[in-house]
């Protein structure tokens, strides 16, 4: 069994802010909250799905909302705690273990904090093997089980318990109190069984954002190029280089939605690329083509220290690579496509996997 | 032990569309919902205040929402059953009796449903006298009474439970889902105990709306004017006489706002007066010259018939009287006025009784 310390979470937040692909809530926010739940508690235990008993119960803990509006609005630490009691007592059952729901700064770490409270394991296991802007983006959903019932807490004491009959539904009552309670607020969600995990959630999240955080590390002090490094550590392309020129973000219903222009540097020269983002980065054209779409991971590091950045901490100036992963294999499915493809995000853009779009570049 | 059977149904339905000052839903809705349950479940047992024991749970039941939004997205009747069991088995304790909240042609039929489907007493309170807008605008609010938990639920199946730090969160948390889950919901709201009732509750709302729809009803079938009568049967003032000119209405953020102009006709020809109203009328001005506020009550009536007409059922060319009627001297307090006075809507105006206004016309 690895246990979670301090280092781990350091390594964890990079990782998983990387494969947050410009959503999933700033690292460093992320990181004061369970690095905080670590040293009062002690270390958390790590876990892999098959040591979750079929029938023993899991929830994932998230934060919900625009990220931007997270960054000035910090949580007091204490709402999530609130959200996972009120949905246990609810349920009137006892919780295994907890696990993130998506890869993210925050929503990696928030999990991680909930364990540590709650002396609970926490699952190597998440619903999207990266992160999306809404409730019914995971592939729990795509397996049928239901977000609700799943409690909201804000800061300021207020609490919500959903309970749908779909959820699409989850997600419009939700996003909606959100807007409400200040833009952002925490979440325990997907209540579901073991066997549930074991067929819909995707292994190894954990592991994986600690091993990308670990590789960045490690090279900037053994005074490598952490890109290269990156790119050696896991399956991914880089689909360009350059200097922000300009970005547009609107915070509006719930979300972060707006894109970014970058013009190419080094070997891009000349060139230049876009991004369209709803929190999360959604399509990335380079010279006006096509070379990346979700559900494939469209992801912003800085050009020389390879530090992921949020859609929130994009700045005009910044020298970025862009680097394209590909998804999960489960979303790679009709349903998958259907629930994340560029099509459900309002683009008339068929989706074709990054490995063969970056072939034709 | 008073019963209420179909007959008394229908004439709470008329007395509290009356009390309704134009909010509080369609009677004809309201009374498709009560009689149905009386007639699976038989008669429902009034029982007053007094009766109730001090530590005993009571629930009020309604609508929330746009009544112009109900007349078309007719409940299910099953969502109102639902919304009170949810409340119930949050609280883990049983529930002694149901009472309405407000006066209205739904929402006095609405816990008449409830306690003939639930087999509960109904109490002749409710925590308005009246009807209003917001959630916070019952005299429990006064007596520091929380609104949550509550629970609201839609016909759809979804369901919501609530826990907030005050009820200005309730009512902007529940007022966005209301819209969210399509402008109208059912809500099981303001749970409290018997001795909390006898404080700030207000006593005998249903034998009084019961009162005033028999007077009415007798009336008429009496030849005799129905608006006289009325006069005769409860403490109220003509304020005007007229045929509806104009209605501007909008159906906006979970309400429906908007004014009524009318042309004097018989003793007020070449007058007018104009009411402005959310959901309920607010304020009624005779020849630009304020005549009745909140929280008096402004009700508009068929002038020969005496049937109440609420906001949503105003029409060009109606001949409507318009009656004032004193409001509860719990709403005369500081913090009455200040909850539910004109100055809370908006309007640069003091609150003077209407029994005062009236004198100086």
């Amino acid at each position: 069994m690895k246990k979670i310390d301090v280092q781990m979470v350091e390594d964890i937040a990079t990782g998983a802010a990387l494969l947050g692909t410009g959503g999933g809530g700033d690292p460093y926010v992320g990181k004061l909250m369970a690095i905080q739940a670590l040293k009062k508690n002690g270390p958390v235990n790590l876990i892999d799905i098959d040591e979750v008993p079929d029938e023993a119960l899991i929830v994932p803990a998230a934060m919900m909302g625009a990220p931007t509006v997270l960054v000035e609005k910090i949580p007091s630490g204490k709402e999530i705690f609130k959200a996972f009691d009120s949905l246990k007592s609810y349920l009137g059952d006892e919780i295994f273990a907890v696990l993130p729901i998506e890869a993210g700064g925050v929503n990696s770490m928030i999990p991680i904090a909930v364990a540590a409270e709650k002396k609970l394991p926490l699952i190597d296991a998440d619903g999207m093997g990266r992160a999306f802007p809404e409730l019914q983006m995971v592939t729990f959903h795509l397996y049928g089980v239901s977000a609700t019932p799943m409690v909201l807490a804000d800061e300021k004491g207020n609490s919500l318990l959903l309970n749908t009959i779909n959820n699409f539904w989850t997600e419009n009552i939700a996003r909606n109190a959100t807007v409400v309670m200040g833009g952002s607020v925490m979440v325990a969600i997907y209540p579901m069984r073991g066997k549930d995990l074991k067929k819909a959630g995707i292994r190894n999240i954990v592991t994986k954002s600690a091993k990308i955080g670990q590789s960045i590390r490690e090279a900037r002090k053994n005074g490598n190029d952490p890109i290269e490094t990156l790119l050696n550590t896991i399956e991914s392309y880089v689909l360009f280089k350059g200097k922000i020129n300009d970005v547009i973000r609107r915070t509006t219903g719930g979300f972060v939605r707006g894109e970014a222009h970058i013009e190419g540097i080094d070997q891009y020269k000349g060139e230049t690329m876009t991004i369209n983002f709803q929190n999360e980065n959604l399509i990335a054209r380079r010279n006006g083509k096509v070379v990346a779409t979700v559900p494939d991971l469209i992801c912003t590091v800085d050009a020389h220290t390879a530090t992921p950045i949020t859609t929130e901490g994009l700045r005009y100036g910044q020298r970025i690579c862009i680097l394209g992963i590909p998804c999960d294999k489960k979303w790679r499915s009709e349903k998958g496509i259907a629930t994340v493809g560029p099509r459900y995000f309002g683009y008339d853009i068929d989706y074709v996997p990054v490995e063969e779009l970056i072939k034709n570049c």
